[in-house]
């Protein structure tokens, strides 16, 4: 080893020997006499100390030194006259008596330090030292810990992690797939895998009971932001469970991860159906840090003249307490934000409830004080609350107040990104109904099963019906989500005619699974949760991006290796393709 | 749960229980009034008892139940009057009082036994069938729990995990590539990783000290047997190492497997050169839980008038102790088996070291009692041993009598799974001269640096350079190897000239990584080993396949789900593919 210690390894204890570090030169500073050279690798900083009087040649190389580059420096530990208590290492330092070059650097394109003056672009082409960054570090050392911590949950729950292929078969239903063209089976594809969801299920088949893999998964779309086209899973499946069992287990690793993570004890996760999401947040993914619910003020607002209200299916809003000191100018702000082409309200309807009881709102044309105090009291609201409202297609307007809610629990501060309150969405629609298509799509894939009460549905309403399916929504993000499957291959029929698969479109694409429920399918389901995400989130970011080693831009490129790239013509010709080129 | 317990939980403690179990049948016997099932699921097999007097409905629903029914179980835990006393359950049974069947099963294509009737290419359609039988559940166990395990040791040694990404940049070097068209990047491919080598250097330029992954890996090569187009290797590398700080750490890894996994204490690796290899056991790979070592006996076979020793460049033998009993037949076809084309040498000279003291040879003509008296001490060889006899060009007949010296192994019974002798095979020459295109390839890859007393041999005589490279051998097998890199960017230029690069070609292939370089590489070192392998040789197995949940065939083919298959036009087209057909 080029070391005795690591950069973070050395304290007060260890004054008077002899150590040998290695590492980057993370700074320098001559001060006088002295020559103090900062020392960094993964696990610290150590203060290396040159005195040009004692030792002149020394201290002169020392000096020569530039930013990032790598040495070696032996010497003894002493007492530091000026101490850093921020910094475990921060009471000692290196009175060196040896240094070794073992590599220069040239001058790097940004500075290597936690808040950099190198642009996205920049720092994404030089990877390398980004991730040299400190806050960077952390994410990974988080990943990694989150990913060990996760496995041994698992494990101690009988979970056995089974790898299953990444080299499987394109199949037309969901998102796009990359495909692989096969050298030895001329003019024949595999796919990556969208998520390894049928083999998992055959692994239920073949009676390995409970599975659970970290897994990267492979989705050609087009990107929007914090998307990537590889992106990684912990994906699970269970045998003779039924739904509680499903979120009793994953609400139990959640908790453990909370605990051994971030030492966080979080409280049981409420469970909460689909329709009361979209009714009191206007999503399937609220975010429950705070209570702001959605009040409906049909009944309150409509037939009082206000053709706006009149007109619109739903009118409904939300109590932002003690905001009735709104000036104009937050008012009109807020009006502005929910007119955004990407939100796309008409308007915004405000009533200040005022400490002295009365109220001010911008429809006080057409509501009467006695009108508006029946809004405020459906809503709950007291003296010195603000209710803003919105109005019109009750979809719509849901999502409208939905960005209109988030937007006011940032600017209260009611986001902390420290503070976890998870929760269950279950109850979900089997099936959503698409409009360019018409016909049915599976909410969450075909292999869903619907609520057996609601088996009778599937010929009568199909759109009525409700899944064995569930989320896990943390602070307003989808974690992750899964179903109660379907092992019994009348039903599975019965769910693909709803799809409208022809008999032999289900054979080509599913044959396999629906042949092997033949022999013998056991009761099960599972979950996958987006791994990025869930390490994003416990690093308090919305951004996966800094929480994945080498990611991929907005036009899926790798800047770093600058990937993708042309390949040879032999490469083609032995793959036997030709391109198309416009 | 549809179950209270497990299968494999239940034993004389539970006696007066009621309990529920779910499971496959695996087995049923109807003896007189009783029907008896064994109940099979991921944990063990517990006995069923229906009664026809007490339930006669209950028994009569029993005696439907066909193999692999998926049931549900409700009853009474007893003490049984026919103990079985090899399995844990062997003690109990369940009185049942409800059943339920949970689904139905087609006959099985093959019996769900340990030992199976169905043929190779039946199982692999069925995989999910075979994945029930106990040999392969208990190799999936297996597999997992080395992972689990591998993790913990790593972790404890301060590795972090880091996952690199899957879609990377073609790189016409080594093995082919699996090319992945980009949608988004007209004309542009990714490639799939043939191991995430350049990546985890650049983890080591980022600092990140040690770096680990269990990762898939793919390769588009012919297939030989036992080979799969993708793979699983344990991939890592070290910081601020020299060579023997990596062979102790994996040395540690290996151990630490052996113990948790196999419960077996392995002693320390021996180190051997490469050269001792070759020259001892005619393979860089050999096999030491037997000895049987290579004695060169040019000079005491050659110019006694034996034309072919006499023009063979070496003559080669292995002392087979206590084999002087093998009879004519025996040793013909011994004389067959090193005929075989896949071996290819000419005959096999053969001495028996009777034990009267006298000497029986196939050479008897040219050799003299003194003469092969002269051998037989040479070889260490006493009264009752068989010498065993090759020559030829060096190389050649080195791999011959390898291959000879394994098959010898085999019939003596010397190559026991059970008993693990791993080693270090080090100093692997840095290239290796390729015939075909006239130059040379490096043997390891080209980031390997060469020993720090022969980098001058790279000017004069570059055939002869040893590399800081060494394989992980256990048994015979390659387990895995690594190299100490090159962190230096004049030395790695010198290394692409000797492998034939141009500057520009270089630069185009690896430039990111030689950029990298520029910014302070420190100096590094890592090890790559095949998981598929290190698990099969736990499992006491030569092949891979029935390692892997779901493998492909020798055509690269995954039978189940009849992978790879032509995609629709729809696919090409956005991808701007032509398929050319012959």
């Amino acid at each position: 080893m080029l070391r005795s210690h690591t950069c973070g390894a050395l304290n007060i204890q260890h004054i008077g020997e002899k150590v040998s570090l290695s590492g980057w030169v993370q700074k320098s500073r001559d001060l006088g006499g002295m020559t103090f050279i900062d020392l960094r690798d993964r696990y610290g900083i150590t203060q290396l100390v040159f005195n040009m009087e004692t030792n002149t040649e020394l201290c002169e190389q020392a000096r020569k030194l530039g930013r990032e580059f790598v040495i070696q420096a032996k010497g003894e530990v002493a007492e530091r006259s000026n101490k850093n208590m921020k910094i475990p290492t921060g009471e000692i330092e290196i009175i060196v008596e040896e240094l070794n070059v073992l590599n220069q650097s040239a001058v790097p394109p940004f500075t290597i330090e936690d808040e950099t003056d190198g642009g996205e672009e920049l720092r994404m082409k030089y990877r390398y030292l980004d991730l040299r960054r400190n806050p960077l570090r952390k994410n990974m050392e988080l990943r990694h810990r989150m990913s060990i911590e996760t496995r041994k949950y698992l494990d101690s729950q009988n979970f056995f992690e089974i790898e299953t292929p990444y080299l499987i078969k394109s199949t037309p239903e969901g998102a796009r797939d990359f495909v692989v063209p096969s050298r030895m089976n001329e003019n024949e594809f595999y796919a990556l895998p969208q998520s390894p969801q049928t083999f998992k299920q055959l692994l239920m088949v073949a009676g390995y009971d409970r599975y659970y893999q970290i897994v990267k998964c492979f989705r050609d779309e087009d990107l929007r932001a914090d998307r990537q086209p590889e992106f990684t899973q912990i994906d699970c499946e269970m045998s003779f469970v039924d739904q509680e069992d499903i979120l009793d287990t994953f609400e139990g690793m959640a908790k453990y991860l909370f605990k051994t993570v971030k030492g966080v004890e979080v409280e049981d996760f409420p469970r909460m159906p689909y329709s009361e999401a979209i009714k009191l947040y206007g999503s399937d993914k609220p975010d429950i840090r705070f209570g702001m619910q959605f009040v409906e003020l049909n009944d309150v607002a409509q037939n009082k003249g206000f053709k706006v209200f009149d007109d619109a299916e739903l009118v409904v809003g939300i109590n932002a307490e003690d905001c009735a000191t709104y000036t104009r100018k937050n008012l009109d702000k807020l009006t502005d934000f929910v007119k955004k082409p990407q939100i796309g309200a008409k308007g915004l309807v405000y009533v200040k409830c005022n400490e002295d009881g009365t109220f001010k709102s911008s429809v006080d044309k057409f509501f009467n004080q006695e009108a508006l105090k029946a809004w405020a009291e459906k809503m709950g609201a007291k003296a010195g609350d603000l209710l803003l409202v919105l109005s019109g297609e009750g979809d719509k307007v849901r999502k409208q107040l939905c960005e209109l809610r988030l937007e006011m629990g940032n600017q209260l501060g009611l986001r902390n990104p420290n503070v976890f309150k998870p929760l269950w969405v279950v109850d979900f629609p089997l099936l959503e109904w698409d409009e360019e298509t018409e016909r049915y799509h599976a909410m969450h894939h075909p292999f869903t099963s619907p609520k057996k009460e609601d088996i009778e549905l599937m010929e009568t309403d199909p759109g009525k019906v409700r899944a064995n399916a569930y989320d896990l929504v943390v602070n307003g993000v989808e974690i992750g989500g899964g179903s109660i499957r379907i092992f019994d291959k009348e039903l599975q029929a019965k769910m693909f005619k709803l799809l409208g698969f022809t008999q032999e479109e289900a054979q080509a694409q599913f044959g396999f699974l629906m042949n092997a429920f033949e022999y013998g399918a056991p009761p099960h389901g599972g979950i996958a949760l987006g791994f990025d995400r869930l390490v994003a989130l416990f690093g308090g970011s919305d951004s996966i991006r800094d929480f994945i080693a080498f990611p991929k831009n907005n036009a899926g490129r790798d800047q770093m290796i600058d990937s993708p790239s042309p390949i040879a013509e032999e490469q083609l010709d032995e793959l036997k393709l030709k391109l198309v080129k416009e």
